[in-house]
Formats: structure tokens, C-alpha cells, sequence
């Protein structure tokens, strides 16, 4: 684990994208995701979910990584851990699945930094709060944002049915109708680092 | 400094509190705060001002003490460093001025904690954001939250003219309208803390 206040952050231009296999949803519909989050949750108790930070410079201004799926819903890169598993392998596991190369050698080192922000589902419902509310003794998914320091050079391979979108901070601030609570909300949760802009 | 993902906060209950002489606002309007800023960054430069979030805890849940100005306006104790002040020594000071007996034996022994967010104002006007836009090279303030640990037992001193308030990390998400956009999203950032709630 890395952590530090100062964050490097290198342009967008130093990264590669490239393609790969479509990763498809597992879900058609809101009400057959959450149907499948309870059928989960009778196997395996409390889902822990992970996504990633991943941060660039443009105009020396940060930027995040988003997967936009269709037209309009963004989500961060991540996922679902298997029972038991830790969550900084996790979270590795999830984005090699989603942005890394078919090829090893090309799967990006990543380091994974500070957790920045837990979320927590009371009922198996769509509505997420940063804190588990009183009286709920039983959540239904712990969500966790990990910051991951990029190197200067990656290769990202975005899978065909996905688009890789790098979103300025000022435009997800205080836009939670097209972002919704979780990602509107990065950019207080990283005001606190210092982010050391490097040009190539 | 004391930092830590696990945060020990004890009932409201176990603090004291009695009242000192009041604390007036230097200003009567927005428009006359907002005149004086503009004085002072003439003489001194860019405003750095600093905020503590005390937590404590009711029926399992964080809350956060707030000073309350008449019947609407809440804030968070702190204020502004004066040119060339250590952040932390200068918290400590604000909090004294704010929250601490007259009697300095009585005056807690302020443990100031991580930095969990930092807003910067742009121009000499209300709005701030969690992070310096781009093209503004010479922002106005730079204020500076820090989360503070309260010892088990502390006695607070409150300005007659003010009410200090505990309230619940619950009522403050998603309560810009009630809280401004500072203080509603503190939930969202000290949702990565693991409280730790001591009965006494």
C-alpha cells in the first residue's frame, strides 16, 4: 500500500489505449442486479466491493478514469471480491479484468494507494450512504474507493463494449444528477492530496 | 499529529459544558466579510484559514459539534492563521479562542488529527471548491479542515452568544440547502475512518 499527500499525476497523452473482448454486464436491468445481489447475499453474506481512482492531468488539471457504459452511465473501474478475499489483491484482480492487456507483460504494475471513501447499502435498494445508518445491523455491500498511483507509461486495454472517459474534477463536482453520490463526491474526498502535475 | 484510520469517540454525555463572554462576528453581512477579505489580501496575501472537526458520539452514531449563530447559520470552531502561523499551532489557538475555559488548566489539550479536506476560494466571493480551478493562479483563501481527537473527558467554554450543537453525520449528508457544501459533505470524507464508540 502507498500513501503519501502529494499524488503524481502524469498527462493523458503518456497513456496507450488499445481494445479488447467486450466485458458484458452481468445485469440487463436494475431490478435483476439487486435480485442478484440478495440471491448473493443468502450464499455469501455482505458484499465488499472495490473501485479505483485512477487519476491523470490534462491542462494541469486532474482527471479521472471512467468506464461510460451506452451513452451515459459511468461507473468506476472495480468490482465484487470472491468471499474472503483481500481487497488490494481484489481490487488488482478487477482491474487487470477490466483495463489490462490479454498480454502479462503489458498488464500495468498496479500500486494501490489510500482508501479515500467507504459507501455502504442498508437494504438491497440502489441508495448508498457513507456511513452504515443507525439501526442497521446487517448492510448489504460495503463499497471501498481506493486512490491507484499510476506510473508515467500504461497500457490500457478498454473492452469494445466500453468507453474509457477522462473526467476533469471540475466537471464531476456538484453534478450528481449525471454522476450519481459516489463519483460526484470524488473531488472533496481528494482535496486533501496535494497533486504534483508532471508534463513529459 | 495523530493519524489513524480508527477513531476513538466517546458519548456526548462524558463532555462538560459551560459558557464564557461572547464572541462576536467581526462582520454584520456577507458583503461586509467579503470587503474586509479583500482588505486583508491587499495587506497580507492569500487567506489560509483552519477547522477542526470535533466528533463525538450518540446511540452509536458520529456526531459533530457545531457553533451556531442565531438561529440558522452554523459553523464549524476555527478561523484564520495569521501570516506565516503553523497550521496546527494555529488550530489549537482558534479552538482555545473559541471553545476553551478562561481558566487554562480547564482548556483541553487539543490533539489535532489528519487533514480531511482542503476548499479554496477563487475570488472574493462565497462560493468555494475542493480544489483550485483551472486558470485561477491566485486564489483568495485556502481553508484547511482537520479532524481533531477528543480525549474522554473535556470541559468547553461556548460563547454566550452561540450554541454548540451535535449533529448527527445522518442530518448533515445530503443537507447543502441546511449546511452549505462544506460542511454537508463531511460525512463523504470521513467515511474511509473506522469509529471506534466507547461507552463510558
Amino acid at each position: 500500500m502507498v500513501t503519501s499527500s502529494v499524488v503524481n499525476t502524469y498527462p493523458l497523452s503518456s497513456y496507450t489505449f488499445g481494445t479488447k473482448e467486450p466485458k458484458m454486464e452481468k445485469d440487463t436491468s436494475v431490478a435483476d442486479r439487486l435480485a442478484r445481489m440478495k440471491v448473493n447475499y443468502m450464499k455469501e453474506g455482505m458484499r465488499t466491493s472495490v473501485e479505483a481512482i485512477l487519476l491523470v492531468q490534462e491542462h494541469n488539471h486532474p482527471h479521472i478514469l471512467l468506464l461510460q457504459i451506452g451513452n451515459t452511465f459511468c461507473k468506476l473501474p472495480g468490482g465484487r471480491l470472491k468471499p474472503g478475499e483481500n481487497e488490494i489483491e481484489g481490487l488488482k484482480r478487477k482491474l487487470t479484468s477490466k483495463l489490462g492487456a490479454n498480454s502479462p507483460a503489458l498488464v500495468p504494475n498496479w500500486q494501490i494507494g489510500e482508501c479515500v471513501a467507504i459507501w455502504w447499502r442498508p437494504n438491497f435498494e440502489t441508495i448508498m450512504y457513507p456511513y452504515c445508518p443507525p439501526h442497521i445491523t446487517k448492510p448489504k455491500e460495503c463499497k471501498k474507493l481506493f486512490l491507484v498511483h499510476l506510473s508515467e507509461r500504461e497500457y490500457f486495454a478498454v473492452p469494445k463494449n466500453l468507453k474509457l472517459l477522462a473526467v476533469p474534477l471540475f466537471e464531476l463536482y456538484d453534478n450528481v444528477q449525471r454522476y450519481g453520490p459516489v463519483i460526484s463526491t470524488i473531488p472533496q474526498q481528494l482535496s486533501r492530496f496535494q497533486f504534483n502535475m508532471i508534463t513529459i
